[in-house]
């Protein structure tokens, strides 16, 4: 049998972590508050901003939803940003993707303040995610790590594949990963020999964005795999990049579900990257 | 017999259309010009200074050498790069290191115009280099590239394996390989068995900084191996990261020499990264 390395518990674990760090803040007169900006036009953007909505409620975390029309300006957006970067009581910036085609998201993410930039998409975080200094990493990446560590995992040393080389997911990874000292190969559309690598790995990271990359045939039973890949089939069913067979015919060591694995956990990292905001933008000595 | 893969051919050939471009941009009124800043007391940067003159002259760059005595403040060095940000004659800005322990290098990186950094050392051209947009890389992990592709090499598809991590040139080069579609493991001092990557890469770089890392039982007849490193021995002489017995006893394919290889390509791409620069200082249009 595989292990399925479920977020549940894990996410559970950082909400606690959450909400006692928030009570804190309170307390100190702060309260602690994120807001999402959403573009109508795409259903799945609408209900994964409602869901964080629902989790802040728990949390005890103001949720600010900014919901535009699917007409609107670019330049709209970018006064609301402004306007929110000078807001003292807003700790957290978001930008629901993906947007209309008339919008650029990497221009709108660059306005977005770094001390408050929760999803580390601005340019001097993703910097510092490069060089290791101090700064807001992107969720998912840091995600992907704890999600394996819960169950145990430790990755110094270890011969570690990593599937995908996205600015969103692969790279960030990639980089967090140098600092756990694996020893990451990273392959991509473009490795003509997917399986060679996944033999030789001891962890698997996948985050490509296409169905059915990693498959029974590929993989081997000292495998630990942590599937990032969140797809919507035809049907409607949410699933990973790899084959629902790897689970199934438990042909690994571990693996992590989709839905419940990566994502669930990601939106927790969120929350911990507000918390984290929080205390960048009232100084390290002030730690909640 | 191991092909020596020396640099003289390869950047004598750069060398060519630099003066052709600088060349042109003097029938238009703008003459190359680069200046360098260098902080007296470490022998070999005031050599190396001296190179890059000597250099500058036979391709018809303007040189002009900023020495400051070592125990000048970091306020007046500051003073200096704004001056030269602003002085519109001065096409490229760089720093010579080390420097003396009471100066921060990275402070004083930061403050060079991103548009005269022609050793790629800002942060919004080592954020370039990561994210594949426009810019100038640094000079080194080119070099590594160019050399390879000179002697025939192809990187699509291939095996690589990189030794080494560091923000100069191991990252930076992973970053590159990345958009040469290599598949890449990056290899560093927690990897607990640097031969059995080596074992399965049709192509090495070593960028490590320490004499001996790759050692002619690590190698196969098959690799081609670009040596990065540049060590002072206890007795002066210039050596590279992979131990001499690696070409001395024909180990591999091919292999580039220290000195001879890397280093002296690597002169050669901080001129063309001038050239570059003033593509990016006048626009792209007008392309020299």
């Amino acid at each position: 049998m595989s292990v399925l390395m479920k977020a549940k518990e894990a996410a559970e674990r950082v909400y606690e972590e959450i909400a006692a760090k928030a009570e804190n803040w309170k307390r100190k007169g702060v309260l602690p508050r994120i807001a999402t900006i959403l573009v109508e036009g795409d259903p799945a953007s609408a209900y994964y901003a409602q869901a964080k909505r629902k989790i802040a409620g728990k949390l005890g975390v103001e949720f600010d939803l900014h919901s535009f029309r699917a007409g609107v300006s670019q330049e709209e957006i970018l006064g609301l940003i402004k306007r929110l970067n000078g807001d003292t009581s807003v700790h957290g910036i978001m930008l629901e993707l993906p947007l209309p085609k008339h919008l650029s998201a990497g221009e709108i993410e660059k306005a977005i303040s770094p001390e408050k930039d929760v999803d580390g998409v601005t340019p001097s975080n993703k910097l510092a995610t490069v060089t290791g200094e101090r700064g807001l990493y992107p969720a998912t990446p840091q995600a992907c790590i704890k999600l394996l560590k819960h169950y145990g995992y430790t990755l110094e040393g270890k011969n570690v594949t990593l599937v995908g080389r996205g600015q969103t997911v692969g790279l960030p990874l990639f980089h967090l990963l140098q600092r756990e000292n694996a020893t990451v190969t990273v392959c991509h559309s473009r490795t003509p020999d997917l399986a060679s690598h996944l033999a030789l790995a001891e962890i698997a990271f996948v985050a490509v964005g296409r169905p059915g990359t990693v498959t029974p045939d590929m993989v081997h039973e000292g495998l630990a795999i942590v599937d990032a890949g969140i797809n919507e089939t035809e049907g409607g069913r949410i699933v990973g990049d790899v084959s629902a067979d790897v689970a199934a015919e438990a042909k690994v060591q571990a693996i992590s579900p989709v839905p419940g694995g990566v994502g669930t956990l990601t939106t927790a990292i969120l929350y911990e990257n507000l918390l984290k905001a929080i205390e960048i933008q009232f100084g390290e000595a002030d730690k909640g």
